[in-house]
């Protein structure tokens, strides 16, 4: 049996992210990050698989949110109105207090060409979980890929404006915005 | 002084897909596909790269084609205008002669996960391509970024259809579909 260990996931994972952004994530060993609050590699993984799953973990659950929130939509919603359920979905995971690990996650994905390859992958995963959803709803095709691709690229967006230094909205409130920027780049003109 | 031969490198491109197709892409040897037609693996190696440059060699002129094509909108075109702009000059050149190998190579493509792969980089550089080329017509974010990744997306919907075997439409009425499309999911419900 596993101890039961309040916390430890949660300060490993802090510590993590401070050694992967002040010594790089190549540089940082998983027995470092360990040590850095007193437990042992050991420990280390018995919550995560390897270093690069202390950025990556929350992968099945943010797809879910995907899942989910397409599922909420009410019985007659219009595929972009399934999308904006979707989007809302995903934008409750972001909440203020992950703002500041977002940011400095971000920064430590940006300096190394293998996560920031791992992440670009993110958006595809993104796509194809909703097309999966859409179809589940009945939502035939093209209308189906053109509606998941544009979730998909509208996440991107907003999720690259949330983590600016100097952004205030809420994610909730920028992907609104986005995607009335979607549908005024579609309006006919 | 390399000898002008006529017609050479179609000959090895056609012999290639050929031998890809009954062989498989590994299988298939740059001297084989030469010796069929009676060449060197030398001549090959002057006309490719690579074996796989035989499915990929046309990428610099398909991502021009997207630049030129924003570029020929007119001057007070909105982003949408600009990306059907595009997707009207790539389309002229998926013509009906090149259809039955587009198929074919789809095929080759489709049975190799490495192939299949660096075909899905492809619209990541379209999307790149056109977001560059809308800037430069002033296109400001987010619209530049939403505006060319629909752009790389109705492409890909409207490929894929393209090479059906029961496809009839030609490439630049299947592109005006998917764009109608694209209008019709985003238009407020």
């Amino acid at each position: 049996m596993v101890r039961w260990e309040p916390g430890t996931k949660e300060r490993l994972r802090a510590a993590a992210l401070e050694l992967f952004a002040a010594h790089g994530f190549e540089q940082t060993t998983a027995a470092e990050i360990a040590q850095s609050v007193g437990l042992t590699e050991r420990t280390f993984f018995r919550h995560f698989g390897d270093k690069r799953e202390v950025l990556f973990d929350g992968q099945a659950d943010y797809l879910q949110a995907y899942t989910d929130g397409v599922g909420a939509a009410r019985e007659d919603a219009s595929a972009f109105e399934m999308i904006s359920s979707a989007l809302a979905a995903v934008a409750e995971r972001f909440g203020e207090d992950r703002r500041p690990y977002s940011r400095i996650r971000k920064q430590i994905i940006d300096a190394n060409p293998a996560l920031a390859e791992r992440e670009l992958h993110k958006r595809s995963e993104a796509a194809a979980t909703l097309a999966a959803a859409l179809h589940a709803r009945g939502v035939t095709e093209p209308t189906a890929t053109l509606a998941a691709e544009s979730g998909a690229t509208a996440f991107g967006i907003a999720f690259t404006q949330w983590v600016r230094a100097d952004e205030t909205r809420t994610m909730a409130q920028i992907i609104d915005d986005v995607l009335a920027q979607l549908r005024s780049f579609a309006v006919p003109g």
